[in-house]
C-alpha cells in the first residue's frame, strides 16, 4: 500500500520559497501568476495491508516527523 | 484558476531526502515503511481563466523553471 502525503504551509505563514518561485516566473515573462505556495509531496511505501492500521500509522508519522504541525497542514490518501 | 503541480524524481534517480526520512521513521519505530520518495508540491494562482491557455502556460513554467526534466517528472491539474 502506498500513502501519498501532501504537507503545505498554513494560511498566513510566510512562504519564501513560493515567493522566490513567483519572482523567478515573473523574470521569465510569466506575468499571469498571482501567488505561489510550495509544499512537500511524500510517497511512502507501506508493508501494512490493513487500511485502518495504515491510516493510523501514517497519521502518526505526519504528526511526529513529516509535518511541523505548528505551521504546516498535512493531508494524505492511501492507494492500494 | 489554480494549478496544482507535483514534481517528483524519476525512477532510478537517487533520493537522499527520501532515504533520510526512511531512516528517521525507522528510528522512531515505524518499521512498516519500505521506501520513501520526496517531491515538491507547488500551487500556482493564475489570473488566466481560459483552460487551454492556462494549461499551456503551466506546462511551459514546469519545463523552464519548476522541474529539472533531466531527473524529474512533473504532473499538474487545473482547478477552477
Amino acid at each position: 500500500m502506498k500513502a501519498k502525503v501532501h504537507v503545505t504551509l498554513k494560511n498566513g505563514v510566510l512562504d519564501p520559497q513560493g515567493q522566490a518561485i513567483l519572482a523567478a516566473l515573473g523574470h521569465l515573462g510569466f506575468d499571469g501568476v498571482t501567488d505561489v505556495r510550495q509544499g512537500r509531496y511524500i510517497v511512502l511505501d507501506l508493508a501494512e495491508t490493513d487500511r485502518a492500521r495504515a491510516e493510523a500509522a501514517v497519521k502518526a508519522m505526519c504528526e511526529k516527523l513529516l509535518a511541523n504541525t505548528v505551521i504546516e497542514n498535512y493531508q494524505f490518501e492511501l492507494v492500494p
